[in-house]
């Protein structure tokens, strides 16, 4: 049996956190304080991030990482539905779980993420189980950064699975496959139209692709998808973990397919152990983040220090009209800022 | 009848391009000084790169803009065989057509790319066709950014149409994406193994297929590869552009599907331009390479000016080892450089 979480909900006065309550609180998986640790890890104040970033600096590394599961698909095709059946079904094994979305752009697409907390009422009441909403507004950029952040505090925090939600459109899908082990789509069943809503690129990003509410009259078109999805995937190139991606069909419905999605995953997850990808792909990811992190601070600051935006602005209007060619335009920014 | 390019190929003493020779060369289509101005854009030298970005603010913008073409394909897809023929058949029809290879990986993939120019000698004597091959070396990373300019100086020089060829490994497809306006990925007939030595994500640029070496033999694998594909393609999310990529086959043998693949464009461009997808993109694409630019020259003043090369070394290896995270690393190296 799985050691509980500690969801401890009763009202505390919101005091600034200190360090060491951050690191106390996220070694006992105090689910409160993990909240309160990811806001601060959103918040624009500096102070703010210096805490938290010296916090976890102290929190120790987990016995073992969390396996990280992403999980995409257009608004409609049933993530929500289908995060709260997996979910519970991960739970009752009592595996520790973290639900976290990330969506810099929800607002563009309409579909809600994580948004409609009622469906998750069930998968909210397992006691070993978190769930992070949305953050109710995220500067675009900043979000897919955060991210990464957010999750490894899960991770210290001892969670064996962490469920990372994502609409697929504004992210790269570089950022996104940069965030987890396993990337699951899910699509509806149809002619393949539904897909008009997520993103190029990102089937090709699919190690599984699950093909959602396969009950009732669906289940013929279901099954016709997954055919042509077969005979889609080989044409495919392969990725570098040497994993051909598996299609399956469920229905949350009727709860059908989601012991087969965590075999799969499973299957995933011995397979890429054997042939050294998981844990190189992870070393991979670090890197990936360091530099990206600090290519950030680096143009941040050159941005805020310079506050060029209204430049940046008149410049696009002169490349706009062939005045200007875009490289002669970087050049003037930068010189004009460096001299 | 299209005006002729200015094949000047006597033998002149190269001194040092001045502005006004580059101007008068590119405004007249002199290949030999378009050729010397792309070099010193491929130069390291800071005084090569000023006198050039210098000249380029000078050169007037061309009539009308060349039409861009990527073509990609994993090794022996038979992109050099295409690219002389449909050149040629490019150039027969009149048309100025530049040729452009990019790749900064070529030395990983094994594959040539426009290497073998004996295989493009029908091309190169054509009088309106200019052939520039592969930069002997590129810096990864730096090459990227400068097959911009270099499409912009054959731009500038007056061409009509510019193939581009790309390996299709090593650069992001999000910067050859930014490259062109019509992207063909040659394929060849089978069962798509062929397809693992492109990387994963290209398929999905693609705005048409093409399945090559469609002659002899692999007549029927080639058709067959072209249903399987035309059933793959609706399954795929749809580009901005509203265009739904076509699947052709072709024999750069027997000549056979090249003028078909030419009107596939056509109707692509057509299409494109009535939607205003054209106009668009390419107003996207240059406020793309000013950011992109901009923020190369940003980080890499950061990077020189401080040299950090083993530090950065040092703190992935500290990463290794779980003793930091990426983010604070990042701090860490950002910090003690602005401090």
């Amino acid at each position: 049996m799985a050691e509980k979480i500690n969801k401890n909900y009763k009202y505390k006065p919101l005091k600034a956190l200190q360090k060491e309550e951050i690191v106390q609180g996220i070694v006992s998986c105090d689910t409160a304080i993990l909240s309160r640790a990811i806001t601060l890890l959103e918040s624009v104040k500096k102070e703010d991030k210096a805490i938290i970033y010296d916090a976890i600096k102290s929190i120790p590394n987990p016995k073992k990482p969390s396996f990280k599961i992403g999980i995409t698909g257009s608004p409609g095709v049933g993530k929500s539905t289908f995060i709260e059946t997996f979910g519970k079904y991960l739970g009752e094994k009592n595996y520790k779980v973290a639900v976290l979305a990330i969506d810099p752009s929800s607002s563009l697409t309409g579909g809600s993420i994580l948004g409609d907390k009622t469906r998750m009422e069930q998968l909210s009441n397992l006691p070993n189980v978190y769930i992070r909403p949305t953050p109710s507004k995220g500067e675009l950029g900043g979000v897919a950064n955060q991210s990464y952040e957010t999750i490894l505090l899960c991770e210290k925090a001892g969670f064996d699975i962490i469920l990372v939600e994502t609409v697929g459109v504004g992210q790269s899908e570089t950022h996104v496959k940069a965030l987890v082990d396993f990337f699951l789509l899910l699509i509806l069943p149809g002619a393949g139209d539904e897909l008009q809503g997520i993103k190029r690129g990102i089937m090709e990003l699919a190690d599984g692709l699950l093909i959602t509410k396969a009950d009732g009259e669906n289940i013929t078109k279901a099954k016709m998808a997954k055919s042509n999805y077969q005979n889609a995937m080989h044409l495919f190139p392969g990725g570098k973990n040497n994993w051909i991606p598996k299609i399956l069909t469920c229905s949350s419905l009727e709860n059908k397919g989601i012991g087969d999605t965590w075999d799969m995953i499973n299957a995933f997850k011995e397979h890429t152990l054997n042939n050294g990808w998981l844990a190189a792909n992870r070393q991979q990811q670090r890197h990936f983040w360091f530099k990206e992190k600090l290519d950030d601070l680096i143009k941040s600051d050159f941005y805020e220090k310079n506050n060029i935006k209204d430049q940046i602005k008149q410049l696009k209007n002169q490349i706009d009209c062939g005045d200007l060619d875009p490289f002669n335009a970087a050049m003037q920014v930068f010189n004009y800022y460096e001299s």
